[in-house]
């Protein structure tokens, strides 16, 4: 908390977007990002110029139903208003669903206690131009028992290095706090709930916890596939678990399938 | 027909595809077109250039669920492996749905007997982005039952002037057979059912009639929504309908919310 926050105007928005046409959450020079086309959005119906801080970053192709994101703007604006005037200049791809005044120690990533995730799945022979940028389009057969079975395997306190993404920037991730606890990497999380539910055509994966490791939902479903489809037994998730190296589990689902549905806090 | 018509094969495509990036189904020159688009993927697939007549042409940024296009080529494939690979070359936006022998009688346009189309309109507060693309998003309040009234008042046989849009390329529409019947205009039509439903947020109206005029839809649904909110009584359509004059009706509806739901031979 620096020293004018006092005085400062602290906001905590929830944010629904189609990621397809962003590079992903985190603000890069010169290319349309979610986080970067919010503050733009921002900076138009303030001038103030701020970086609205993400409960964590959603890859390319990657959408959300709920993302929050905090920052604190010196102006004080009526929440309906700054609302309405943010939606009418973000493109229709991003939305703001709620504009809610916090506290100034609240922070959109630190302040988290739990995220939930789904990853939709579309098995129809051909998946319609409405649901394909939405959802992976695997006609292949699938044993949605086995991928059941599989995914309450993950459910309580694992270390899940196994599924964490073989990270490039990793080590920038780390000085970011993400993948980080007093100095060393734990890679260990608690899954509250791990469930796939048909609907329709689509096969949808819910899965919620405390903290998830960079790719960690997408690298869980590809793995759920293998079992799917009778590559891996469902029990053989123990022995991936146990592993502790990311070759051990299936490939990485593709990114249109997934959506950060909701955060805690 | 054509004198070798007997010996080409002759299909039948049922086309889905989301409108939003195309400029509409009509092939132009530069730009991309879902015929255009088609005809592309068909040529990749059997080296043969054909122009897919479709079942009627959709404007720039309407959808199709069921569009029909007809076509014949030289080369004699498996209509199985003609799907599958047509759809291969084409975008994720446009699928083939199914891909049938037709006979050599069979024109997409001059054989379909009746069309329906659905129109979308999102009642939320926030539009959510993964509605945006295929919706009408309308907030204001609407009386849902004042616009089944008049939505229940085109039933049957009218001449659909006043809902037909002030078309600048009318005489080439003409030319095309579209609007004309034995040398003069007639407009026309016979709507066999005409409802709005709501499912959820959603309040959707489904139309099928035996044709319509360029617009025809959209300037319902826009007249509709007059209706839904109390600019005219719903008995005032048949005043509109009287009039046979495009002032008379409300405003043309956004395409992003028309859906080509199916058509009937």
């Amino acid at each position: 908390m620096d020293a004018n926050s006092q005085h400062q105007n602290h906001w905590k928005l929830t944010v629904a977007y189609d990621g397809t046409d962003f590079c992903g959450w985190q603000v890069q020079p010169g290319r349309a990002t979610v986080q970067g086309t919010l503050a733009d959005a921002i900076e138009r119906v303030t001038g103030e110029r701020v970086l609205p801080q993400g409960s964590g970053r959603t890859d390319a192709g990657v959408h959300a139903r709920g993302q929050v994101a905090s920052f604190a703007l010196d102006a004080a604006i009526p929440a309906a208003s700054f609302l309405r005037a943010v939606n009418r200049r973000l493109p229709e791809a991003i939305r703001v669903l709620r504009a809610e005044a916090a506290s100034p120690e609240f922070h959109a990533r630190h302040s988290a206690r739990a995220k939930t995730y789904e990853y939709i799945i579309c098995r129809s022979e051909i998946c319609p131009p409405w649901v394909s940028r939405f959802a992976w389009a695997l006609n292949w057969p699938l044993d949605p028992q086995a991928m059941q079975a599989a995914a309450q395997m993950v459910v309580g306190r694992h270390d899940f290095t196994s599924f964490a993404a073989s990270d490039p920037d990793l080590s920038t991730r780390r000085a970011a706090g993400e993948a980080c606890e007093a100095g060393r990497e734990d890679n260990t999380r608690t899954i509250f709930e791990s469930q796939w539910r048909a609907e329709g055509d689509l096969l949808i994966y819910r899965v919620r916890g405390n903290g998830f490791l960079h790719h960690m939902v997408r690298n869980l479903v590809g793995t759920f596939v293998d079992a799917g489809r009778g590559r891996i037994a469902p029990d053989e998730m123990r022995r991936i678990l146990d592993a502790g190296f990311r070759g051990a589990a299936g490939a990485t689902a593709p990114a249109r399938g997934l959506f950060l549905d909701s955060v805690e806090y």
